[in-house]
């Protein structure tokens, strides 16, 4: 009820504006990670994050089956509990429905997001379905981590190196082809459908915690180990620039990255220019992967144990801006930001 | 994808038809209740609830504030909790907005939220705010209980007497003074804004919870009373009738509720027909009291140290159906069903 604000409307400001102010409603301690962390017990940490999906907005009858919008839905909820370093435990599906959609679209929805919960054995522990003008998705994940091993956005520092556990610019690659499938004539179907597969199946790395904690665990010649941990991450949800652009300013740090150190879609190389190849990659979204800073050794490890498209990217630096250098050309080097990124208002 | 739903719309079969749908997706142990239980440790339960609100169909600009608008929100969800017997330890946010809604607007919606949440020391732990062309609010609620002390609908014996912690009927009375306010012409002013606040400030009965627990403690005879506590209720937010209804379903028996048992609020006397009054009280929803079946010793007990306007209204019987007695008149026993309580669809 300030008064300088009674005319703005959420336009005008934007997400962010808009966070900032409803920020000051929230305890200042739990905000600003993929996921909220409740600490219960010393030895076990609650983690929650929710999602709200709008009816063309965020998924569109035109690139997304059902299936496939409840698969990303329940994907981006599990990346985010992936992202804190959590092992999910369930979640709640709120759901706004217009009275006059059909009833096999909602079971298909349903069966998307199971197809995805079963892979990580999380359940769906609860729900509200009301009436409403336009189709809306509210998914809220809960998973548990041990409170030593949290990952945070804020834990970054000088010298670690920033690891990746796959390709980036698939997701919008395979986007950009649902859109305007004349784009593709070019491909070959194997790598079409990879691209696609990527936009409509995106897969939560859960899988990386494992090897993560167990490297760690195997480095350490300490036998209590448990306070040494500090890994730094997100998920590159909003893009890989987004992710270490986010990283840096929660650890008042910055960071380096090698252009040719990131992993691209082998179909990227005869199909897109290098430059959009490179734009795709840091700002495409929704690849899902996991964006962590680790002491160099622990990093060296676990992307040698992901094999696949992993990769050390970059390195932390405690100049706080994001540059991008691209090794043997001409080309200098870029300070990334983030108004290349999605914003939603 | 069943053949037999593909041409149905979700209007078709309505909440309870497209629940029942979904349910299958769903683990059976953990739906049915007021919020989904997950157990994590013998000590300690997780009790989450999820509530989605929608502008035009939950809340109206005619009758709600934005401040109301979220005091109610939060209130329903923290009486969810409550009625599973857990303490609330947060809550998270989702918000689709229209982009042209005010800031100011929001800003009230938060106060409003934050307004209850304080009463019950609960933190906004987490969000999501999104673009969508109609105001959608989604509340998810997590508390903890101990695993001993889940209230269930399912746990209501031949015998338990039910208890009610507060009048019913002042919600939607005070709902019918804003929607039509020529009304109340007849009532003070004093009664008239006690209504009006019953609408828009409902109490969840958190309080009820220690007294519960306290009595069970005291009257127990045997040292290690954990296994003897099963206590059987809800919450009153779809109406008394409903609430007394979904009991008896879960736990296959029937009940005998006194009419004139039921505390209605004193206003109502000089104002409302004895059969307005009394379907306001039992069909009229969202007062948010709880209804619990108790042994008749502990829920007298209750009531006495509840005080104000708790009652015991009747006794769970083992033939399925739920008659309402009208003593002392000429009245037939009548026999509730849920028909006559709110649909979503």
């Amino acid at each position: 009820m300030k008064n300088e604000s009674s005319s703005l409307q959420v336009k005008d400001i934007g997400e962010q504006g808009l966070l900032a102010i409803l920020q000051r409603f929230c305890p200042q301690e739990i905000i600003g990670d993929d996921a909220a962390v409740l600490v219960t017990t010393p030895e076990q940490s609650w983690v929650v994050t929710t999602d709200v999906l709008v009816d063309n907005v965020h998924f569109s009858h035109v690139t997304t089956s059902p299936e496939d919008a409840g698969w990303r839905a329940v994907a981006a909820n599990l990346s985010d509990l992936a992202a804190m370093g959590a092992t999910p435990l369930g979640i709640t599906v709120g759901l706004g429905l217009p009275g006059d959609i059909s009833v096999n679209w909602v079971e298909r929805l349903y069966q998307g997001m199971t197809e995805c919960l079963q892979k990580y054995n999380t359940p769906i522990v609860g729900g509200d379905i009301v009436r409403s003008p336009v189709t809306t998705l509210s998914i809220t994940a809960f998973g548990q981590a041990y409170p030593h091993q949290i990952i945070r956005r804020s834990a970054a520092k000088v010298g670690d190196a920033i690891a990746i556990t796959g390709v980036h610019g698939a997701s919008r690659a395979g986007l950009e082809l649902l859109l305007n499938p004349e784009i593709g004539q070019n491909l070959k179907d194997t790598d079409k459908a990879a691209l696609i597969t990527a936009h409509q199946r995106p897969q939560p790395r859960l899988d990386v915690l494992p090897i993560l904690w167990n490297i760690f665990n195997s480095q350490s010649q300490i036998p209590n180990l448990k306070s040494k941990i500090a890994v730094a991450g997100m998920d590159s949800s909003d893009g890989l620039a987004d992710a270490v652009l986010q990283i840096c300013r929660a650890s008042n740090v910055g960071a380096i990255l090698e252009a040719k150190h990131i992993p691209l879609p082998p179909a990227f190389t005869n199909w897109l220019t290098p430059e959009q190849a490179i734009n795709y990659a840091l700002y495409g979204g929704e690849d899902f992967e996991l964006v962590l800073c680790l002491p160099p050794d622990v990093a060296s490890a676990l992307v040698a144990q992901i094999g696949q498209d992993a990769a050390i990217i970059g390195t932390i630096t405690s100049e706080t801006k994001v540059l991008l250098h691209h090794e043997n050309t001409e080309i200098p080097d870029q300070t990334l930001n983030l108004n290349q990124g999605f914003q939603h208002f």
